[in-house]
């Protein structure tokens, strides 16, 4: 079989084993009813996207940064005339978001606990580590993972660094994942393996043209769509 | 010699090898100050040492969850009439801290280089991952250390992980830190070594009662002291 050189199968987190995004977009729309006698949406939609990414750097990703971007946000639309009343709901809005359960996406135990049997499985997300490590005690899968890999970034000196820690050339690693951006590119490019499952909604951020031609290149509609990838 | 045994040595960051709570501390002095027409220093220390330590579980350690609970302090202050104006200069002090230059404690860079030779070096920090990655990048000092592991906590959990992935038992790991409770306790319960170097401030919520009896432990001046243990 084609395939019978993968040693490790890496996973991303968010929205390729649970939902996450679905989260971010509900807090959204919770963050702009709390302003919506000072902005519409769209504007106030577009200001976030900017400040989120001119913090990206500085606040990572997460759901405090997302807070944090929220707030900077309502003081910018407001003119800095923020109500308490107003922050403290945006404070309220995250710590939600941090109480959520996990809920897995559609056969991803069953298609984990194949695999297993045969490969060494890795998660691969970025995040913040303590919102990562929390969703991954909830979700029960850990059991399935030989390696958790929490990165500041996604992207190729962050998985070089992965793979030389799991002593796996590129040419041994299958990654799967929601992300185009994040979860595909970098890997195809260092001469792995990769499978795009979309998930139905994309953060802008990670949203990019696909045209991808690789040889080493599969989608799938679900995660158990890996099992025909790697069983051949 | 008696610590030839010894494999590994970790290290903490903050405090450790570089400033970090005096950053804190500062942060916090001008925090007072943006509330000190509400309430008196005293009571807002409090307060906020209350809220970060509510805070915890859910927002971790780090500069982004430090500014959450000092907003929801504020907001608890001012009996959430807290202006605009106050909350922009709280986000302020966060990014201000976020851009701090990382400055190395007395000896640090000497001591490693010599250690580098000898021994494996692991960084074994908690706190906000990209944080923490930023600080070491600018430290310079990455090329120093083997392994970087980031722990949502430092109890004997995180530590029995960490050492599983590094394959050693906990007899032939030493651990250097300022902490009392996060990085000597845990070590030495775990029948490891450990030496502690105080650093001039200590974050309450680290501050524990030292009568240390265990022959594993020591007590430095400065990470220079490690030198004359490890060479003996």
């Amino acid at each position: 079989m084609q395939l019978d050189h993968i040693k490790i199968l890496g996973f991303d987190a968010d929205d390729t084993l649970w939902n996450n995004e679905t989260f971010f977009r509900e807090a959204e729309v919770d963050f702009f009813q709390l302003l919506n006698e000072y902005a519409p949406r769209a504007q106030v939609e577009k200001k976030l996207f900017e400040i989120e990414m001119q913090n990206l750097e500085q606040y990572g990703y997460g759901i405090k940064s997302f807070v944090l971007s929220m707030t900077e946000t309502a003081l910018f639309i407001t003119d800095q005339k923020l109500p308490g009343r107003i922050t403290h709901e945006i404070l309220e809005i995250g710590k939600a978001m941090l109480a959520k359960p996990v809920k897995l996406l559609h056969e991803v135990e069953e298609t984990l606990g194949r695999l297993t049997e045969t490969h060494e499985l890795v998660v691969a997300t970025k995040g913040d580590l303590l919102d990562q490590q929390r969703k991954l005690r909830k979700s029960g899968l850990a059991k399935y993972f030989h390696h958790i890999e929490i990165m500041p970034d996604k992207q190729i000196t962050d998985y070089q660094n992965m793979l030389a820690r799991l002593k796996i050339p590129a040419q041994n690693f299958f990654m799967t994942g929601n992300s185009i951006k994040s979860d595909i590119l970098p890997v195809l490019e260092m001469g792995g393996y990769a499978m795009h499952v979309p998930y139905h909604t994309t953060w802008a951020h990670e949203d990019v043209k696909d045209d991808i031609q690789s040889p080493n290149f599969y989608r799938g509609q679900t995660l158990a769509d890996l099992l025909k990838i790697i069983e051949g």
